[in-house]
């Protein structure tokens, strides 16, 4: 009996062994340590696709709205389309040389850091519109593909389409997995997130929303039809804009809904109300070391469009809301740390 | 051996029998006729879905958009969404007295049709505004719905929803079964045709684009966030604004376009000015005795929006598009001819 044992003993370590990798294939979330904000996860997507389950939600309505920056990718110190913006006015100044002596270009080609925090609302629309409209759409993509492929994030010396949080990349694939279809409902271009949606997000095209010019529709010398950019905006997708346009590409409240600012409040706001089981999630950004700390109780500069504010953090607690934080919810928060 | 071949012949037959119906099974636009029409769209299907031929369409560029009134339901003499809006100022009436004396409403009211065929555009919009603004979208959905479900053609005697082409419902099926999405592109509403796409076209709500007026985000009295319809048009999707807002909901050319009028013209001029393979198709309505003859040399009156011109007809010919002849393309035009 005792040899017997003995020598059953590598097979027993064998199936012990591939239970644990079994187990550890089925935990969706990796990088999340335990916790609260992972339990929240888990928790929705059973109750939401277990058909015995009360808050069961039909395919048909499984929809799940992410905000891009702050909430899948590094935000701070500054949105990477505002980094583009800028950068595209130093390229395109040899054809602008009255750019030289007016501003708000005259400090963009200067780098002066210290005028670019002062910008206007107007300024930043100035420079929104000298770099982002008056061509084609195919050439627009083009442009930011090409800045996109070469241009890095100064502190980890990455492209910036690698900056993405992994827990939030896992969370996307968990909810697919699962019949939601997955949306970006972004502050930024709706034009400039599709270059990059399809292999940083798993995201096509035709779900990312975002604020978007109003294109006009013309003919090319060989007479056919194509689409340009005028300077004028159709769609301001930050704060009611969110659910506001929420509507008009998908038609329902999503079941989830992630953000980090007060631009993504009437989005969570828009997600819990339609009723039933949903998650309504934040992330907070408490880590200085990893990524940044800013936002409530930080004492760190807001940023351009909305932030995480104090009555924003009482809101999700009054609400049932989740605040994830970055410092205690994430083993990992990008790809290339593991 | 003859007395073995007689006993066969029950065995064959029913041999021959499941070899016809896998026949029928396999073609998949049975209400079509063969002719031109349907061998483009079979080879269309074919040639981008092929891996081996060079004009293969990979997934993630499968799109077909699909104008509605006048190419998958009837239009004439008057569009659905038009009806509902004179029966709907009927039914306000009573509570808005002030109607009986004031014009537009005071001819719908009288029902007098030749007042009514006169109304101007700002008329037509009064109408709108008066009747699918100022409320919630939730209630403006169950209003049409409750309206879809009761209201008849005057012609057919059946609900209006039963008034579309079966061929372009086996069009939709067929592409949607080579890796297709198929997506309504209508100048009509898109919270209207939302209401029904999915019975009547199996098309989700987030596949429908159309005109569409400004949400509004609010709250209401339980300090929830909701969507209200502010008397302001947001997207007008006809002409231009088909490819524009197939840009926006979309991001890509279609590979295929259905349209019946001017309305659709420049949506097919995108499509085919995506590049390779391409299917455009236009509804000529030249079956006075199975639906209606109008359009280019039938001297017939134009719809409001759009018409099929003798130009459109000649750049169909020109730029090598598809004119689809409900007479002779279409065996069967609606599901209850059957």
């Amino acid at each position: 009996m005792k040899l017997r044992f003995v020598r059953l003993l590598p097979a027993m370590l064998l199936l012990w062994l591939a239970a644990a990798v079994a187990w550890a294939q089925t935990d969706p979330l990796p990088s999340w340590n335990d916790g609260p904000a992972k339990q929240a996860i888990l928790n929705f997507v059973h109750v939401t696709t277990d058909q015995a389950n009360p808050n069961y939600v039909p395919p048909e309505d499984r929809f799940a709205t992410f905000d891009q920056d702050g909430t899948t990718w590094v935000e701070h110190p500054m949105y990477t389309q505002m980094v583009f913006a800028f950068e595209r006015v130093v390229e395109l100044a040899p054809q602008h040389p009255e750019w030289k002596t007016t501003e708000p270009f005259k400090s963009v080609i200067a780098g002066d850091q210290a005028a670019m925090a002062k910008f206007t609302d107007h300024d930043l629309i100035t420079i929104f519109v000298a770099t982002h409209t008056g061509m084609p759409v195919e050439a627009f993509r083009a442009i930011a593909k090409a800045w996109l492929a070469q241009a890095k994030d100064p502190r980890w010396q990455r492209p910036y389409t690698e900056l993405v949080y992994q827990p939030m990349l896992e969370v996307m694939r968990y909810l697919r997995a699962n019949g939601y279809r997955t949306y970006i409902v972004t502050g930024g271009g709706q034009d400039f997130v599709r270059v990059y949606a399809t292999p940083v997000y798993g995201i096509e095209r035709e779900q990312v929303i975002g604020s978007a010019v109003a294109t006009e529709f013309t003919y090319n010398q060989q007479g056919q039809g194509i689409l340009t950019r005028p300077p004028k905006l159709l769609l301001d997708n930050n704060f009611s804009g969110k659910p506001e346009d929420i509507h008009l590409f998908i038609g329902r409240h999503p079941k989830a809904a992630f953000g980090n600012s007060t631009g993504d409040q009437q989005m969570l706001e828009y997600t819990q109300a339609g009723g039933g089981a949903s998650l309504e999630m934040l992330v907070l950004h408490d880590d200085a070391k990893r990524e940044y700390a800013y936002g409530p109780a930080q004492g760190l500069p807001a940023t351009k469009v909305g932030t995480f504010t104090q009555a924003l953090y009482d809101e999700a607690k009054a609400r049932g809301w989740t605040v994830i934080s970055m410092k205690n919810d994430w083993k990992h928060i990008f790809a290339f740390e593991q």
